[in-house]
C-alpha cells in the first residue's frame, strides 16, 4: 500500500509498503480521509531534530475496520469509525478519572501521549492499525471528512470543556483565531452555551465567517481591541478567552481584557507568553492553561455534535498521490478548512 | 478612642479619635484582636505610593457588636463576630455566583474588592465600622485571637478550595512554606482531604511543625527536591501545588515537579514568575492561578473548621499601645505565629 | 391605590389602599406589570387553610423604582427592575453557598422562603415594597413583560442547573409539558446545551410549538411514549427527565423511560409520586429531585438569556380592573402564555 | 481446583473443577481470599428465581496472577490485584463520561453491569479468569484480606462521591447503619471531609465504634432522633444522610431529619420507600438516589485510602472448605467484620 513517510530530516516520500496486520485488540482500518494539520508541518520543520524517521504520517484518521485482532469484541469488519488521536492506556489514574489526555503510561511530563503519526503509523496511508478501543463509531457522520474531528474538533473541544463552569448566560468568551480550530471552537460555543461570543481575527473574511457562525461581536486585533472588550463588558473583563493563535500580540490582548479570576486557554502554539506571577498585580486570579487535545469524553461529544450537524469542519480532498501539494498549500495558507489526503 | 494609623508616608502613629457612629446596614464592633499581616509591612514599605494616608490599620479584625445602624436587623449588639475580608457588594454577577472576592462593583481589573484597613478604617483601634453583611458570627471561637482567620485562614481556604476537585485519595499535594499561612493550610488539607501531603520549607524547625500537623512527606528545598516530589509520584509529578512563598526559588520548584494538568497555585507574593507559554512544552496543560483572599463561602467553611478545633492559628498577643513592637518583630521574623494587637 | 387582595377565603378583591413607604434597605417600585401564576390560584383554593389573609398577590413584579429607603445604595429611583422571586436572607450558610431558594433564615424545613405576594404583600397593586437586594437590573428588557421571568424563567431554569453536569451533547433530554414554564424550559435547553431534546405534550399544537422552539423530536404521551424514548436512546433511557406536570401518569412515563444514574426533576406540582426504593429494582441510580423556584444567579441567568433574545415569555396583558377576567382565563386554560395584569 | 458454587435453587457445594484459561486480553488470578457480601445471601435465598445455576460464588477477590492471556501488556505474572466488581466495557458514553456502574453495553436499564460471580464465574475460588482491565493493582495492601475493598470500600466510596459537594466544613452527615458497609463509609467521610458525622446505629457496640471511628455525635434510632437530628444542626435538618439499612424505618428516619435540598443516598436494600411526589410539601427539594455500586475511580481512591492506612476493613478468615459455616456466621449476624475464604 502507498503511506506518506517523513523518511529523512524535513523530507516527505509517498512509499510502498506492505499492509499491516493487527494485534491482539487491534484493528485494522481502511482509511477514508486522513486530514493534514499545521502540527504536520512542525514536524516536517524540526529537521533532524525529529526522532523518529519512517513513521507514516498523520494523526486525523477515519475509515471502515476491514481486520480485527484477536480478542477483538467491541468492533467489527465493516463500522466507520473516526481514530482517536489520544491512544491513552485506559487503567491509569488519570485515564480512570477521565483525564485520558494527561495519561500516566503512554505520555508523562516529559511526552504527549502516544498518537498516531507521532509515535506509530499514522493516518497517510491506504491502511492505518490502531488499538480497538481508540475506535470511536462514526454512526451516519461520512468517514471521508471525518478525520479532523479528532484533532481540529477535540483539541477546542477540551479548551471549552475546561472552562464549563463559566460559561453561563451572562458570561462574555472571546475567541482569538476562526481558523482551523478556532472556526470549529466557535461553533462548539454557539452550540453548548448561551454565552455571548466575541471573534477576534486579523482576516476580514474570516471575521465575516464567524459572524455567519453566531458570534455577537467580530473584532480586528489592534490598539483599541482591548479597550473594546472592556467597554462590552462593562470595563471588568472577559470571563474566558480562548487564544487559538498563541502569538505574543494574542496573549497580550487575553491578559489585556481578561477578568479577574477569568479564564484564559492557550490552544495556539505560537510561542507567547502569558506573564503569571506571584506578585500583587491586578487583573488578579487569572486562571492560566495550555489546552492539548483532549479526552475520550471529549470527542464523543464531538461527534454528537457532528452527527447533529452542529459542527461542521470544512475541507478540501486531495489524492494520497498529491500529498506534497496539500502540504504545500497548508504552508501557503490557501486552503479554507482543512486539507484531507483520500488514498 | 485609640487608632494605628498610616499617617504619612512609611509612617505610623497612635493616634486619638472619635469613637465612630454606624450607619444604615453597619455594625460597630468593639475590637477584641486585631491581626498583623506582612502585607501590613507591605502598606508601610509602599511610603509615597500608598493612596491613602490616615486610615486606620488593620484587616483581621473580630470583637463584639456595641451598635447597630439603621436597618440592621440581622445582628444583635453583643454578638461576637469576625469581620470579613473582602467588602464586596452582594449583587454583582460575580457575587452573586460565589466569586466575591473578584466582585465587579467594589473591585475590578485594575483594584482589589473594598477591604477594612485597605480603603476604609481597619481593626487596629478600640472600635471599627463594618457592614453587618460583613460580620460573620463567631459562635464559641474567641474573639481576640479571631481575626486572623479572615486572612491567614481564609486566604489557604480559598486556594485550596480552587482545586478541590483535584484533591482525591490517591493524589499528591505539595505545600511550600509552612509559615503563618502555609501552616494554617496545611491543617485545613489534612482536614479536607485524604490526599497524600508534601512539606517543603527551609526551616527545619517549621519542617517539623509540619509533620506534627500531619504531612506525609517532608523536604527541604535544594537541587534534589524536584527529583524527590517526581520520585514520589511514580516520575509523573504532584497533582497540586500551592506555593505560599512565591519566590522565583520555589515556582521554579512548581515548574518542575508538577503533573500534565496539574494545578499550580500562587499565594506567597515573592514575585516569582511562571512560564506559561503557547508553545509545545512539558509538561503541559497546567493550570496556573494567582489566589487572592476567598469567598463568604470560604470563610464560613474556615470558621467551621476553627469551632471544630481542625484549624489553629498560633499567636502573641500586644497591647496596642506596643503597636511598634509588633511590627518589628514580624518585620524580623521573630514571631511564630500571628501577631495580635490587643486594644 | 388598587391592590388584588386574598381577602377572606377564596375570594379575591381589588382594594384602595395607601401607597407604602418603604423602610431602611428597601424600594418602592411602580409596578409595571404583575404575572398571574397557577400557584396564584392554589391559594385562592386553599380557602380557609390559607393563613394570611389581606396581603396583595402576585409575586412575578417588575417595574420601576420609584422611592429608596434609608441606606440603600445600589439602586436609584428610575431604575427598572424584576423583583426576585425569593427574598432569602442573603448571609446564612446556603446562601453564601448559592442555595439561596433554600435559605435557613427566611425558610426552612417546614417553610418556603418569603416571597412577594406570599409572606409580603405582592406585585397585584401599582407599587410594591421590595428588598433592595432582591430588585436585580431589567437593562433593556421591557418591565411590562418581564415579571414572569422571576418565576416562569426562574423555575426551569433552576430545574436545568441542576442537571447541567448531564446535558453534555450526545445526551438526550426529555421534557414533560410545553405550557407556561415547560416552553420557557425548552427555550432554554436550546439555548445553554447541545444536548437532544424531546418534548412531550398532549396537546399537538404545544408539540408544534415545541418544534419551532426547537425540540428534536415531539411525542405524544401514550402507551407507547416510553418505549418510543427508549428506542430514540438505544434501550438505555433519556439521561434527563423534566416534568414540568407531575401527575402520576407523567412522573410513571418518567419511571419508564430514564436511564440508569440518570435524573429525574419534578417541577410541575401534580401531586404523582416517584417510586424511590431502597431495594434491588432496575433502573438502580435514578436521581430524582422535586425543584423549587431558583438562586440569584440562576435569575441573573434567565435576564441574560432573555435580555439576547433567546428566551421569550408569551403574555396577555389585562388592566388591573379586571383582574377578576384574567384569573377566570387562566382557570379555564384559555391563555396562550402568561396573564400580566398592568396597573 | 476446588470452587463454591450456587448449583442448584438455594444450594451451596463445593466442586472440583479444571483450573481455567485466560482468553485475550483476560488473566487468571490465584484467589488469596474471597469476601463474602449480604447480596450472596440474596443470591441462595432466590431459589428458583437465580437464573444462573452452576456458576462460582463471589465478587469480593483479590489475589496474585499467574497467568496472562494473549495481548496482555498491562500486567504480569506475580502481579498482586483487586478484581474490580463492576466489569464494564469501557467505551460505551457512560463508562467514558466515568459512569461506569452504568455501563451501557455491559448493563442497560433492567441489568446490573457484568460481575464476578453473578454473570461469570466468582472468586470463592483457587483461581478466577478476570479482564486485566478490571484488575487493580494493590501495591503493598494484603490480598487476603483485600477483597471487600472491591464491593464493602467501593459501595460507600461512590454514595460518598455522589454528595462530594455538600461535605463542606460546617456541613452535618448522618450515617444510618454502622455495619460491614457502614464502618467503612464513617471511615471514609473522616478521611475525606470536614463535615460533622452523625452516626445511628441500634446497637450500642456499633455506636461505640462508630465513635472510635471519628464520629462527633452518635445517635441510638427511637422517637426523638429526628428531633435530635434537627436540634444538632439548628432545625434546618442534615445536609446529608446515607441509609446503609434502607428499610422503612430507616427511610422515614431520612425523610424526617433531611434539610431543605439536602441529600439521602440509599445504600442498603431494606425495601423501604422514600416519599418522593410532585406536590407542595416540605422539606421540598431533598434529592434522592439509590447507589449502586461504583465506579472504577471510586475503587482507585479506595485503595489509595487502603494503602494509607486510612480505612480498614475488619474480617474473619475462613479456609474454603469450610464455606458453609462462613455463610451460616453470617446470616446469624456472627461475625464483626467481613468474612473471607481463603481456597
Amino acid at each position: 500500500m502507498r503511506a506518506v513517510k517523513l523518511s529523512s530530516p524535513s523530507t516527505l516520500t509517498l512509499e510502498d509498503v506492505d499492509i499491516p496486520e493487527p494485534g491482539p485488540a487491534e484493528v485494522r482500518v481502511k482509511v477514508a480521509g486522513a486530514g493534514l494539520c499545521h502540527s504536520d508541518l512542525h514536524l516536517v520543520d524540526l529537521g533532524d531534530a525529529w526522532p523518529a524517521f519512517g513513521l507514516t504520517m498523520g494523526h486525523e484518521g477515519a475509515g471502515i475496520i476491514d481486520a480485527v485482532g484477536v480478542g477483538v469484541t467491541s468492533h467489527s469488519v465493516g463500522d466507520a469509525v473516526l481514530v482517536n488521536l489520544v491512544w491513552s492506556c485506559g487503567t491509569c489514574r488519570a485515564c480512570v478519572e477521565g483525564r485520558d489526555n494527561a495519561c500516566e503510561v503512554t505520555g508523562g511530563r516529559d511526552s504527549f501521549p502516544s498518537a498516531p503519526g507521532l509515535t506509530a503509523d499514522g493516518a497517510m496511508a491506504e491502511y492505518m492499525i490502531a488499538p480497538a478501543r481508540h475506535c470511536l463509531p462514526l454512526g451516519g457522520i461520512d468517514p471521508v471528512g471525518a478525520g479532523p474531528l479528532t484533532d481540529a474538533g477535540l483539541t477546542p473541544m477540551r479548551a471549552i470543556n475546561s472552562v464549563l463552569d463559566r460559561l453561563t448566560p451572562g458570561a462574555t468568551v472571546v475567541v482569538i483565531g476562526i481558523g482551523g480550530l478556532g472556526h470549529v471552537g466557535l461553533q462548539i460555543l454557539k452550540a453548548i452555551c448561551g454565552s455571548r461570543l466575541i471573534a477576534v481575527d486579523q482576516d476580514p473574511t474570516k471575521l465575516a465567517h464567524a459572524a455567519e457562525l453566531g458570534a455577537d461581536v467580530t473584532l480586528e486585533p489592534g490598539p483599541e481591541t482591548a479597550a473594546r472588550i472592556l467597554a462590552e463588558t462593562g470595563g471588568y473583563g472577559a470571563d474566558v478567552i480562548i487564544d487559538f493563535v498563541g502569538v505574543q500580540a494574542t496573549v497580550d490582548l487575553a491578559a489585556a481584557s481578561i477578568a479577574p479570576e477569568g479564564k484564559v486557554r492557550l490552544v495556539g502554539l505560537g510561542g507567547g507568553a502569558y506573564p503569571a506571577s506571584a506578585a500583587i498585580e491586578a487583573p488578579w486570579g487569572v486562571n492560566i492553561q495550555r489546552s492539548y487535545a483532549g479526552t475520550r469524553a471529549d470527542l464523543l461529544q464531538v461527534l454528537a455534535l457532528a452527527a447533529q450537524n452542529k459542527i461542521k469542519v470544512e475541507y478540501t480532498t486531495y489524492p494520497i498521490d498529491d500529498f506534497q501539494q496539500a502540504f504545500d498549500d497548508l504552508r501557503a495558507g490557501k486552503l479554507r478548512g482543512r486539507a484531507i489526503l483520500v488514498p
